[in-house]
């Protein structure tokens, strides 16, 4: 079956509100759904199995790799992360669209696995908002700050391999912004067709 | 100057809904300007030079269409309609959008001189409400509301030389539908470095 859906890379360093965004997304919009990623990590408490990760073994993991199942995938410490194939596919040609929240690293795979992918970075709206919200409550030490600033702007300067740019400066007009680049992309020729392929042939028949 | 805002070129049979779409969406998005055109038939009573036509001369039409100032323009009867190229080009590079509402013939025109223009394509929702539509209050001969459906069809035949497509059978989502492929190309990269370049440069310079 032809591929309906889209695959959207989404990308954003911590404080951007990138998980907020997607989450408040796929509470309002149906045809959307969020991957859940394969990790070889322990599962901790609270945590649901194939809900937060889909727990496996390094075995299954390594099998997986070999067998070209990942969109992407990467080592982080001793743990594995990765992206089954399987799913993805499973849910464009049902016509859903699916969300990767992976870093760029992550984008640079999928994009050469699945060069369709529509690929979109959100940014805190200034550096000193991002301090702001990488300080927290205020009981971490100035060392830990500057850590997470440092690996914030290191995915940063990645923004421009990304086709579309968000800024998240307030939260209702990134989620009409996110919103918006899904509802425009379902009303590009190949997908209307699909979707109105009786309505075209009645109308082109008269 | 580099041009900043996007030509949209939008297209409909009579009875799409497209004047009545085009007219909310620039009521609700102050950068959005659609394009009066130019013409050498007599003004109406009525009519506002300027608002709802250029009126000029044959001897203006024709020395512009000499000097190439039109994006398109076509000979219905004997008279000219056209669209100025200046005025368009001069909005753009303002970073306002701008809509041209013409048929598939300026639309061909139009792509020939300014390739990344986004076009856009709206449909009524089947033959049967598009016959409806066109019949109106039922005053009309049998002809001609045969005559008109036949026009319309003409038009809809050119439907997939468009990148978008429009389906207008909820005016309140057809609209909303509309707005996001104004707000989504807008979030493209290159739009967002020229709107953001400060921000950039600031948090880039870290």
């Amino acid at each position: 079956m032809t591929q309906l859906g889209t695959l959207y890379v989404i990308s954003a360093p911590s404080g951007a509100g990138k998980t907020s965004l997607v989450k408040a997304l796929l509470a309002q919009d149906t045809q959307v759904r969020v991957s859940v990623s394969h990790t070889t990590r322990p599962i901790r408490p609270g945590e649901t199995d194939g809900k937060d990760y889909n727990f496996v073994t390094m075995e299954t993991f390594d099998a997986e790799i070999q067998k070209g199942q990942f969109l992407e995938y990467a080592n982080v410490f001793t743990n594995k992360y990765g992206t089954s194939r399987i799913w993805v596919e499973e849910q464009l040609s049902q016509g859903m669209d699916v969300i990767l929240e992976i870093d760029w690293q992550g984008a640079q795979q999928v994009r050469q696995q699945m060069p369709d992918c529509v690929s979109l970075f959100i940014l805190p709206p200034s550096i000193t908002e991002l301090r702001k919200r990488l300080t927290g409550r205020g009981t971490d030490s100035e060392e830990t700050i500057n850590h997470r600033m440092s690996e914030a702007l290191n995915e940063i300067r990645h923004y421009r391999e990304y086709q579309y740019l968000l800024v998240n400066d307030n939260f209702d007009t990134a989620l009409q912004e996110l919103q918006s680049v899904f509802t425009a992309r379902r009303l590009e020729l190949r997908r209307q067709q699909q979707k109105h392929a009786a309505m075209l042939t009645g109308l082109l028949s008269e």
